[in-house]
């Protein structure tokens, strides 16, 4: 029996990035993709066997339907995609190597999305044969529009009976319109069951300002009763090429750590944090332990690395063989 | 001795072309360029061996030094560009051939470049050793601000005894911060010598609804007796592959016409219209009759044709033997 | 209202096209694409919006899953495609330039779509909301397997009530299997309402050697009560970079002809035919006169050679801009 | 003197690889080689400047020229080469990293090499001015046809007085032409004078279960007296990006072990056992000792995974200096 | 029976293009080929199955490597080459379009081949087996000793009963060591039998100034009494992307025309010349009438112009064909 | 205030890269830069915020224009480059990977630069409002001309106030023109206020045979009173993908070593010594001490080697966050 929907909700963007290290004043082309936080996990998901379906607001030009047409491509359900004015958000990637880091240029005011505005969208109706909600901090930062129909989609989701995950994933330079996180995220962390997130994170929306995971993760529980479980990737970077990666959570009894991962030659770094959520999630959807969800995790995330563009386009067969430490850098025949 | 400067003043975007005919929706990888109209025809005119300035706004990013690099490259100085808040503005391009269309989708509004506001460029030290100011359409029609400026620019050129020209190159997609074209486009062409721009841009900018150029051209140097030239180009378009181009000038006495190029294997039709303009500024600074810059305007524009990208790269000596039909289609060694 | 569903069935391949000009032998990569005749209609169907879905069958590789992902990305319905043993068909293209013809080198046989057997598609389940089943002469020739399932399908398409069309498309280096054309297709010919084939293939196919259209057809309406209307385009191959193109159909009464296009920068000849049949399937599922279903089919073949790949990426806007002869060749911004 | 020649006989494919790190599902282009483990060795050895020849069977089109061609290029003489009906078998490839592994999808039944036939080839022609005949466990693993024609092609070389060596290397997934490896080896190790294949190797087709690589050896050549040396690579695999490699030999009377390389950043690991039997058969046909040929042979295949492509270009001094430790990893101008 | 050798002398350079229609100031990667007119007639007379060896002098680097490999590739001989001291002479190449022309800058002073001296090659060896002799007038500009060498080749092969042919062509960039055209080609042209050339070769090479081709060619024979046949393309240049070529001879008896081309959309206009050589010996050295042999030449010839590169890679099956008028211009499956 | 001029003299070649990890015999694109040691720290100090014009001599064809506009892209003045007779000298790159070492074949000789003379530069306007002159050891040895043109050169500039830097960079396949090193290099060096060179160069240019590298600093100076400061890097090899770094500094009086950065993933290792020589005259131009100097000389050296191409594109302030060890191989977002 195929499980019942994931929905995602969020801002997709074109990714505009510089082939291999080449740095933005020395590239005359581009290879492009179409990427966001919550759409690279619902693609995860899809990839990995979930029906997942992602909701956002797209331009009504080529563009949308280029962006449009990514999804489709991967398997994520498109029929609750909205189309209007506004532009298609963007962000340019340089990837860095050794000591140089890579840089990433937003270029995403004033898009589609962000016009997005309460009503538009009928959740009740995206929420049917759906069982799990998932929602990033990015949302509620891009504009009031946005944070409202997040705030809106939760309620929901909830009010449907669906589990609701968060990837707080506080970006400073994010949150011009007028609000901080921290007017907004209580309200939505407060109806959220599993968080992603760091103390950094936690001090930047919830004024929580305690340094050790275990105690902060806590103290968010305590103050949000609704909260049963916060995770966190921990990574460690020698250089752009060479990092290492690991992930812990406290589901309010015990604190589990998984392996660490050894990132020896990184082939693409961004959206790892996506390929571990989505990790999580087909995990818990499947009725997995919490310690098998991020092992699971974290070896998705491992991979992800390894693998060009912000989806993780890794198998569950392969991410299991890597949990096992089975045909760990082989040449398959 | 080289000839006192051109300056040009207008917005530069970021330009992404997919490759040989690939659509938008299927296209991976994006050529990256930087242009604009009036950039164009300082960076035509610099290749033409005519010290040429570019007066813009770029954000203050990676991308606002890599469009500053690309003037550079082509010899336009780059001194007073201005950098600040503001994203840069972008235009996709999607090669048309044969029977299909070639389809620009612009994303500019709310650039660097929107956001310039009156004050911020120092005019007469711009114009310090210049003998021409040159102006679009375009530029006006983005923002109020923009609109400011232009006309700052061209009354301060007036004061410096430039010679002033304007390409109006209506975009009936621009002009969206309230006003329209007949708002603001009489107050910029009452200052400007020479004009380049058809009876439906007359019509447009003007409210003169002749049809016939000639009768039209009158009518304007009547209402605006600065004006001394109105130019224009006329393009017969057989398909995307192949347009027939000529150009046809009034100089208050006489209407002349250019030779007729059939280019029947269009390379790049973008900026065609502003290396006719850098043909046309080139022939007049260094004191030809009209005929001679019209047949030059022409014969650049039709090389333009032939080349990638914004900018026509042919030489002076190049576009001299096209006029007078020697070494034509040649294998030079 | 979305329109009921279109069914196509037939073997998808890998194509690898050489790039640009390139020979076989001079190039060190290919362009690698899926596509099938069958395949091609569905996926123009889908990009013009009508709801289509292909069946097929892949073999179980990761071969298999991105030939899937590429019709997932043109929204091409794909939940009865089946998966077994047997290889993915593959063909390479080599683009042939003025005098020097194109080439495809065929290898496909012993596909996984080869091996496929009657039964193994649940046929009643994939024609529930559908409307329309189109095969082509392709199939019937692949293995008797293909064959087999070919007439069962067209059986129970019949037997749901829908519209049946097939492109005869004789192909004489397939039917190896022990039986030729004249064995097998006047058996599906009699089931099908509408066939797309010329004179050759009459006589190829069912022995018919008149060599007018117009009687042709009658000869095989009369043979074929079921079939209602015939049509064909014809090609004027003036070199690989300039062809004629137009379209005659016969409807019983009368011989309708299109408009001809002169198509004279070839960028991709292949699936030029198939880009025919999806714009008469779009036009009379629309309820739209056989008049009006050619000019659209031909118009949409004359686009369809202006864009790389199998498939048809034009919209019904441009298509119908065409028709009407506006917007043709120009540079729309 | 030019030394006589080697020849090697075997299948060669068409080699598709996704650039970069690309996966199978995601590349819209392949690279294209044509490579095939018998060929490798020619190709390496012709690099190495010892005249060799390969003999295969092609199909008889472009890409059985092509094929040609690229052996042609490193200088592997062809004339021996026969074409006919079949297609070119091809192997796809996907290029691991770090923790994920590298991906072969083989695309070789019913090739035009697994359709030869004992008599298609003159072996005492073949072995005019030939002194070593090489050959692996792939062929007789493709066909009854290639098996016996192997076995035609070994008994032709002992009887013209060549070495013949052969490379068990056991592929599970070939053999399904109804025997198995145990059946059809042990015919083939009896002729042959120099084994390459380790403990698996011998267990897979001989049913030496001995896990011991020095007792296996022996009993090998106690079973197959003919045998004269066993060699064999071993391989450390950190990652798919890094590697250790060290090469031992049995000889009857000691068992020699070589260097060991840490292969760090690894650019292709394809072809890399073949260099390593290229550098053994160029050391041995020059008259040196068993531990020279290892040594060399395991620099040979050290290089080869820094290069891209099957075969080893690199050249017999650049081998020996790295033999010697001397400009490794330098930039020499 | 295969026939025996045709020999060619001549510089090989390093080509270096543009990629599609780059200028040179705008291109940041070129394509990379070997070339040069003599042997660029070898590799087409081995494309079309006639044993060639092209003798030169290459320098002792792995550019040498690559250039002798790229020859081999084409089934060139190579035994004849020899290696030493001096640089690869180099050319660089930028593709016109429509008006625009092509451009090629030279960069071939000083090469290893210039460096050439008389002894270095053993002719009498060179001419065993081989029936014809080609040079161009290009060698004997290069240098003293290219000069010295070509006249040496030509004695010896006359010597050895070879047909030696000439391709004038008369290049007024090189020449610059000294001597002139006149001062040296009569030596070379009164051992030639067969002669590529056109009036202005004639007037360049031998100051005969008559304009009428029959005229001039009659001329040559009387002063040249070893001359038998002498041709001459003529091309007709519309523009870059589009030329019209046709071909004459005269055999002392009759001033024969071959067909005309009509060149729509040229892919690569270099080589095309030689092109026709390769044509011309092909038929000759199989019997065939001389009107045969412009008719095949001038065929080749057209094809070469939709072929990448220097090297006709067409085949005598398809420059038969598009003698005979059939399958121009198809899609062959 | 801006800082006054650098001006940088020496030879600019075109660069050939065969892409990623290509060999030179398996490559058919070159990547194409232009480069060279002195332009290429004139280039990173301009990218560093300091004004610097480069002094050379182009060949006057398109070639030499693109080579000039390169240097314009990167903000390098070019007013004082002369054009003439003569090739554009060329090097190209086949870029290593562990073992195997990085290659460079050479191609300068008799370019226009080598044929330079002097009083073909005015170097007196050349160093108006200049503050520092740098010139390497590969000028002196590549013509007599340009030996007498760089010893004009530092000679002026000493006349004219200006610090004066010199690399030494022996190379030994250069001094063909009939000079040794130990000829020239004394009489240039005795006019230069810092030098960059390690004991080889020493020995190779002034004979100095001392190996420990304070004590031959001490005996250089002894000889060159005008010598106040000498430095050098130090590089272990561990292989072409993995080398460390870092600089020693002898001022007079002390000893000074900079931080080692460990450089695992190396993407271009040419022009490191240039990025530590820019870095250097950087930090003296801003008053800051020897230690900063080598600090910030070493850290722009190690972020070069992460950049493709001859320039270091890094910025002033990634440079010193790398001195600072912030942001080290992170995802700046």
């Amino acid at each position: 029996m195929t499980p019942k929907k994931v929905i995602t909700f969020g801002e997709i963007m074109m990714r505009l990035s510089a082939p291999a290290f080449a740095r933005f004043t020395q590239t005359d082309r581009f290879q492009v993709l179409y990427a966001g936080s919550e759409a690279n996990v619902a693609a995860s998901l899809a990839i990995l066997g979930v029906p997942a379906a992602h909701v956002t607001r797209f331009p009504d030009t080529d563009l949308g339907v280029a962006a449009t047409q990514s999804l489709m491509r991967c398997g994520v359900e498109v029929q609750h995609i909205v189309y209007g004015d506004g532009r298609l958000g963007i962000y340019f990637l340089e990837n860095g190597a050794m000591q140089r880091s890579s840089k990433i240029i937003y270029d995403r005011f004033d898009s589609a999305f962000a016009r997005i505005t309460t009503g538009e969208i009928d959740w009740s109706y995206v929420f049917q044969d759906a069982q799990w909600f998932h929602w990033t901090g990015i949302t509620p930062a891009i504009s009031q529009g946005a944070a409202d129909v997040c705030a809106e989609a939760i309620l929901a989701a909830r009010k449907s009976g669906l589990t609701v995950s968060g990837d707080i994933n506080y970006r400073r330079n994010l949150w011009q319109y007028g609000k901080s996180a921290t007017d907004v995220m209580p309200g939505l962390i407060e109806m959220t069951d599993i968080i992603v997130g760091g103390t950094t994170d936690f001090e930047n929306c919830l004024n929580i300002s305690e340094k050790n995971f275990e105690k902060a993760c806590q103290q968010v529980m305590r103050q949000f009763p609704v909260v049963k479980k916060l995770t966190s990737t921990h990574r460690e970077s020698i250089s752009s090429s060479h990092n290492k990666i690991n992930a812990r959570l406290w589901n309010g009894k015990q604190l589990l750590t998984s392996a660490t991962y050894d990132l020896t030659h990184i082939v693409d770094r961004v959206g790892t944090g996506d390929a571990y959520m989505a990790g999580l999630i087909y995990k818990w959807i499947h009725q997995q332990s919490d310690q098998q969800a991020i092992e699971f995790g974290i070896a998705a995330s491992a991979l992800k690395h390894s693998i060009e563009g912000d989806v993780n386009l890794a198998t569950a067969e392969e991410i299991e063989l890597l949990v096992k430490g089975e045909n760990v850098g082989k040449l398959l025949r």
